[in-house]
């Protein structure tokens, strides 16, 4: 396989206009180009990315963080962004970070010398998204928000939705509600919580804190809460879960105990992934533009990379309440 | 940060010791390790891929190739290999080849040089798999097999899971059974049909070409295909699920005819996926040790990258049918 340097010796140009033509940049003469690209084509080159990576100081890789690519948001959301950069010219690398230390794979897209990074599951303690930020490192931070930083941000209504959810659940008579909550540091949490909360507020109700279970978006920690939530005296007629992932596990703990939903127990989630729509399933829940968030996502952190200089974009996209067949008005009380 | 040469010149070393000693490399003396090290914690040196690449030729990527992150089959695999890759010091670079011609992304992978790539959705005309193999790269075909190319592979015994079903659903007296199978030039489409076919022909039965649609493996594809199935004159009593997705997909369609499972209809699934025991979904599917088999495939290409020389090893995983609430016997014939 020839090198760059076999390419700009037979095409007589210097390694530097090699690697420019390789890079579309546009100070390359066209008749040059030409020539290059015909160099290229009959000696059969492949540009390597380690050795184009010490002349553009690039690697044209991404990373992409998940906390847990099990959860089958995340999929949608890499789906959408690999796509995305790909009409870039980039490439994803992904880091599946689960419940990692941070710099654990923060070190590793050093090493790697990725050109960016996108995050999707940041916690609003992450030291590594303000150092980051601070360095001025190209990084956007999608459906998860960190407070107090500036950088590119892509993140739905977090708090409008949950309002919206809290409506629905008291137009339809529910007051005893619980909630499925998952990581406490994470914004999306913390916002819809809070959304939810002052919607019940709004209309003279109130959380009940002994209802609400915060820990992990996660299937393991949703179910397991959700048999304690409804075999406890007086158990609630109404589950508010804060991702889809945590809502299936609702709906199958509800069925292991013998619960009809939505005669006996509400159930609400939040994303609208694909399989919320599954008959199975037909989960009422709060729509975000998942696929939107992460175009633009994969949109900003190219921008970044292009130009550190522009304006820091905080993008919020408008989220939906979507009714389907797992709400309904709770049951009659016994007797009455 | 300070660069290699840096601690190099810190510590009185070449900087291909100070390589050798980051690569763990015996021919350094242990008091140069140390010394060497001392350095690196002192000036807090963080190794850089790309640098290092050019003195030990690897980056420590592996390139991990799947046709649909979205099917929850392969997070379940990714997790688990990443896992392992992690234990190797190595770091996965994901490829969602889709339906992509399978040169671009070939071309990515080979830019961004990996040092071996693990293909867990090959199909049996893949060109790329035959020239890699060829060429000696590491690379370990997972989940599918390419006939006739010489490297390391980790399968599903797909034939004798298939046959399992066939058996089963025979046994509950099935006899018109539908089947729903993935992509044409898949090596599991292409086992798990013909097991299936020897499993009812060892048993007198025949399967009903008729009543087989090959297609793709996704949700999408099973559903139609699902309502279509169900609504011709004389329908299946049962369909047998290439994977789970597509049972889950067949179960959803059926929700949506009304057609109650498993009393008017049986469905079988593949692989047994998480998803596959949730409450909702209760299905019968042939397991396959899908951790054992990604960390299997890992630790295979971790030591292909370390030994060009070492046997290909070629290992079945056995499988087995999990009987859960989606089969039972068919429905008796209208006047029978």
């Amino acid at each position: 396989m020839a090198t760059s340097w076999d390419i700009a010796k037979a095409a007589g140009v210097s390694q530097t206009t090699v690697s420019r033509v390789l890079n579309g940049d546009p100070r390359v003469a066209s008749h040059t180009r030409r020539r290059v690209a015909d160099v290229i084509e009959r000696l059969g080159y492949t540009p390597n990315g380690v050795a184009r990576g010490l002349v553009t100081r690039r690697t044209q890789l991404v990373g992409v963080v998940v906390s847990d690519v099990r959860n089958p948001f995340y999929p949608e959301l890499l789906e959408a962004i690999e796509h995305q950069l790909t009409e870039h010219g980039l490439k994803m690398i992904l880091s599946n970070a689960g419940e990692r230390p941070e710099d654990s794979y923060m070190r590793v897209l050093e090493e790697h010398r990725v050109d960016g990074i996108v995050f999707t599951a940041a916690t609003m303690d992450s030291e590594a998204v303000r150092t980051l930020a601070r360095r001025r490192f190209p990084i956007v931070v999608a459906n998860r928000s960190v407070d107090g930083v500036e950088c590119d941000s892509v993140t739905g209504d977090n708090e409008g939705g949950a309002r919206a959810a809290a409506q629905h659940l008291l137009d339809l008579g529910h007051r005893r509600i619980g909630v499925l909550a998952g990581h406490p540091e994470a914004s999306t949490s913390r916002d819809r919580l809070a959304g939810f909360a002052s919607g019940l507020q709004e209309a003279g109700a109130e959380l009940d804190s002994d209802l609400v279970r915060v820990g992990w978006y996660s299937y393991e920690f949703a179910y397991r809460e959700a048999v304690e939530l409804l075999t406890i005296d007086s158990p609630p007629t109404a589950i508010f879960c804060l991702n889809d992932l945590m809502a299936f596990a609702a709906l199958n703990a509800a069925s292991s105990l013998g619960r009809d939903v939505p005669g006996e127990l509400s159930i609400v989630g939040f994303d609208d992934i694909r399989m919320a729509s599954w008959e199975r399933f037909q989960l009422t829940t709060v729509r975000q533009p998942l696929a939107e968030m992460a175009r633009t996502s994969a949109d900003l952190v190219a921008q970044r990379i292009e130009s550190s200089h522009a304006p820091y974009q905080q993008l919020v996209f408008p989220s939906l309440l979507v009714r389907r067949r797992t709400t309904a008005a709770p049951p009659r009380k016994p007797g009455g």
